[in-house]
């Protein structure tokens, strides 16, 4: 499979930066930067751009807000065609700092957004363009969204310079049809944008949900590296590039990253499948009961656990 | 989704029992057994009868075997409506004994093939049958055959009274389109005959695979606790239950199996998504060279796993 307009970008740090609040260190950023560099990865996302009067930074590393000068410096001497993304949450703007797209190491704003908080996306989508910046609309927990708030948001954004409308599963829910279904709706909606997949390991699905993404021209994938990130995961970043077989990629560089840190990361935090992300995937809940259970000593309790959820659906 | 016709079999004992070289203990079997018996799982596949003058038991445990009299102890006293299934290599039959169905506790034969060893497979069918065993043909490795072997197999099969053919993802290597088409192709040319399938999960994708086949009418589905398989891996058991929503199941006895069993055996055995099975299974090769490197020190040494497997390609 290939088609040259699909663009991969690694959520590595970004994503993974919700199990850790933030905290890797730049030796592990840059050796990041370095492997997709090299293997020929289109962006890379760096974190948030998080307002520290909204959010202090007592309890944050530094991928909580991305500051220019910071990104600077870590990808300072890399020969690099890789372009850099950061994140923003719609509902949490207030003084963040956006200085205009050729004064910053940053390519492209992503907005993350819940469907009811659009507008304040727009607005965000409308400064960041304005400053020169790609932007792209991620929005989020769709799978609990009613179609016709989903709709009349899309018809909203379809009128916004926004490059990329991202379709997100955030709980990790979805399986091929309601992919397939989403993603119509979202082109039907969105004339002329590119659309994006996100996607969550719950239920082992996030490689397939992009693939079948793919096969219905969104082309925009969101991976990182070996599936690092909040609960069970992304997709795999590896297994994206496997698919894709676009010539120009380089698997090496990423396997090698991989092997020297992603695999010793393991024994200090944890993402991936487990049951207890799977039950929340399948009862399509935030995992974020899941998270809480794996952090005391019942975290095998598998099947209390599932009870437990269920009587309070 | 819910569809009558689809039977669910656990292969945990038989596909599980490759990386052990079937050394269950009862006490595990007999846990399995109940615990699928309670979720109301359809099949249950015990392992193989392998010929003791073939494969001497000196290095196997019961559960490459499976003795009648073996599988009636394991059983005896547990209230069930699961049906018992083992397994028989085409290629490597020789003085295995099969009694008449109603003399033993088994209900069904699979009988495992590579497509050059159709009219053993074949010949095998046609034996069970007229024992009165439900009879199944799994073609293996059919990621690497010739179309036109495949087709002239298949409508071989099509005239024994084999009830159930599968569509066998040794490699882990397809991913939905491809099993579309094969399930497609299984169908016109099996008229009359259930098609089943059995994924592997190097891409993380046997579960969406299954999903895939279930939209295109296949009604046996292979899965495993908590994925447990050679090298990758099966499609998770679990997963298949929380899809599928067949009000018969109940899914906490299968989370209590895996908590109880399960989650303690990956100290001792592993199985599950790693890079050097993600490797061959995008380059559509047997895991034997990964399952292999696994046992080595360089365990975790993927980059140079990648080179040297792409230089003997």
């Amino acid at each position: 499979m290939f088609r040259e307009q699909i663009k991969v970008l690694d959520c590595t740090i970004r994503d993974g930066g919700l199990i850790n609040n933030h905290y890797f260190n730049d030796k592990f950023v840059r050796a990041v930067y370095e492997a997709l560099s090299v293997a020929k990865i289109d962006y890379m996302e760096m974190g948030y751009r998080a307002c520290r009067t909204l959010v202090p930074d007592a309890n944050y590393g530094p991928w909580k807000y991305c500051d220019d000068d910071k990104i600077s410096e870590i990808i300072d001497g890399i020969e690099s065609d890789v372009k850099l993304a950061i994140m923003v949450d719609a509902h949490r703007i207030a003084e963040q700092v956006f200085r205009p797209v050729d004064e910053s190491p940053v390519d492209m704003i992503r907005v993350a957004t819940y469907v009811k908080d659009v507008d304040k996306a727009i607005a965000m989508v409308n400064k960041a363009h304005d400053l020169g910046y790609e932007t792209t609309v991620n929005i989020m927990a769709i799978s609990k969204e009613i179609e016709k708030d989903l709709t009349e948001a899309l018809d909203q954004i379809a009128k916004s310079p926004a490059d990329v409308v991202y379709v997100v599963d955030s709980f990790g829910y979805f399986y091929c049809e309601q992919i397939e279904y989403l993603v119509k709706l979202f082109i039907e909606h969105l004339p002329g944008k590119e659309i994006g997949v996100h996607c969550h390991n719950n239920q082992q699905l996030a490689f397939s949900n992009t693939i079948e993404g793919i096969i219905h021209n969104t082309n925009y994938l969101d991976g990182s590296l070996y599936g690092i990130g909040r609960g069970a995961g992304n997709c795999p970043l590896e297994l994206i590039m496997g698919f894709l077989k676009n010539p120009k990629f380089r698997l090496s560089p990423v396997l090698k990253v991989i092997e020297d840190y992603m695999i010793p990361m393991l024994k200090e935090m944890e993402w991936g499948y487990m049951i207890p992300y799977a039950i929340t995937g399948i009862l399509n809940e935030h995992p974020r009961a899941a998270i809480a259970m794996r952090k005391t000593e019942n975290k095998d309790k598998y099947a209390k656990f599932y009870e437990e959820i269920r009587a309070i659906e």
